[in-house]
């Protein structure tokens, strides 16, 4: 019988996963490692590691990458990416040619949401969007059981709406962007702020860096606040707003059945998922005369975008 | 022969249009009246007494009524409307009581999205995006040759996206909406407030309303500046600047192939859109990397919303 499995890698501004996974969506083995520098070539050598790695112990039929960056619609150039080093750059056939084999490319954020709906919290859903809150916002709709890419490859940006004019500068080129409220980048800088205002509020977040404010990250606030820390429960708070109020936005556009949101500052749960929900709430156009969306946590946890970018190797599903 | 002739009536914030439309979207015959204030029942009989007028002098095989409120997926009950009296009104079933036929019932942006699509600017475009620029914006999508109307029947409600959190209280309840800076209502907001400070600059806008700051309204303002007033002029490229960018937010998400830009305020031609495009460019996520959207007024002028409601209610199309 020849093989149902796919090996999916995903591609993120700080790190790289990879899995093996079958048509169920099961990941067998999973490797995963820091997205080495800026330089394409090394992101194409690290690929290449991975999948003759996992080729060793597993029979493989597809591959497929998701890469946090804006495909064309043709799936074979990376255009450009906010974090990562990747400009016009002609990723599939590069990497068909370093793996001897065909590679399905697609960005990371629409591999994640494919597979949130095809196995995890947006199944079935006919209208879903999900954003990944990682070092920015990815976002992805899937309509109707497709993909929705837009009419040149690249919608589903929903992190560089401006929100914010004259606002926090984005690495994209402007101000006031979403992701520069409502991230895990976002956290990290805003208690660093807190932190190096020498806050008094700001005690145990300073102990858990010995004191250097250069040190924290969103991470580390999320334990803090899973730890009962006030300080870092309210960052997540102020946070878990902007994500309220760019969610109504997009229901005022889009109009889902629902939102799910994935990415690692998920890690805090309902104490990102409250104050959104309320922000949401608050923020809704239409509010009390219109149905509104639903918004639950992502289902597959870091794992989503590898499955999706394999699950999209098997076929031209989703396009 | 059967007739092919349709009445599609438009109910805008402040107007009702009505017209006998043609299978290629010529209009025969059209009247217009003002939107009778905010009685539900008093708009219901405007509607009949057109519909009884119209009818009278052409053979008429279908109604469509294109409405300035949020249709629930059905098509049958307004849900909500910011700028007139409707709450969850089931206008569908009051019509075709009143009327003794079937009635098509759309949202007003998208009957002036189809139209265009079907017969304007849009014509073929596979993500079109419509804008249209009265009372408030009117938004709409037209994707794959369908109206995407969303998973509860309200997407391309564009302009209760919030691009200013805490700045302009609008109608829907919420503050810093889109259509608060970039729309008709917004450009005779900011010609009062200068005309009131007395500026100097304001004397020509303060003229032509004898004195009287409260008589200033947006179609007044676009007159002006066509007529080479300065303040005019900056008055309107300060409304195309947050047009531009909120058409940047928009295709940050939807990546569409071309904005059309329809409504009242399109009198003003490029001395609106120049300005717009302007921001557009500037705004825009990716710019540079990326394919840019085509940006394109309307054609069919203030009587697209009329033509799509009734090419609308022909066939099930565009659903």
């Amino acid at each position: 019988m020849p093989s149902t499995l796919a090996i999916g890698i995903d591609i993120g501004g700080t790190k790289v996963a990879a899995g093996v996974v079958d048509e169920h969506g099961v990941v067998l083995e999973e490797r995963r490692c820091s997205t080495p520098g800026s330089d394409p070539r090394a992101v194409e050598e690290t690929i290449v590691e991975l999948v003759r790695d996992l080729g060793q112990r597993h029979e493989i039929a597809s591959v497929g990458i998701g890469a946090a960056g804006w495909m064309d619609l043709s799936g074979g150039t990376v255009l450009f990416s906010p974090h990562l080093a990747w400009r016009n750059e002609p990723l599939r056939e590069n990497l068909e040619r370093l793996l001897c084999r065909p590679v399905r490319l697609t960005n990371d954020a629409d591999a994640a949401a494919w597979a949130e709906w095809r196995f995890g919290s947006g199944r079935d859903e006919s209208r879903l969007v999900c954003i990944t809150l990682g070092t920015g916002i990815g976002g992805a709709m899937v309509m109707d059981g497709r993909i929705e890419r837009g009419r040149f490859g690249v919608a589903g940006e929903f992190g560089h709406q401006i929100i914010m004019p004259g606002g926090y500068r984005c690495e994209c080129g402007n101000r006031g962007c979403w992701e520069q409220y409502a991230s895990g980048n976002a956290l990290g800088r805003e208690a660093r702020e807190l932190a190096r205002a020498n806050s008094p509020v700001a005690q145990e977040i300073l102990r858990a860096v010995d004191g250097d404010a250069d040190l924290i990250t969103g991470a580390i606030i999320t334990d803090l606040a899973r730890a009962g820390d006030a300080a870092s429960i309210e960052l997540i708070e102020d946070v878990g707003s902007w994500l309220g109020l760019g969610m109504a936005n997009l229901a005022a556009a889009l109009d889902p059945g629902m939102f799910v949101i994935g990415g690692g500052l998920c890690e805090a749960g309902e104490l990102l998922l409250e104050p959104a929900r309320r922000a949401f709430g608050r923020n809704l156009t239409g509010r009390g005369f219109r149905p509104a969306a639903a918004i639950a946590l992502a289902e597959l946890g870091p794992s989503a975008g590898l499955i999706g970018a394999a699950d999209l190797s098997r076929s031209a599903s989703g396009s």
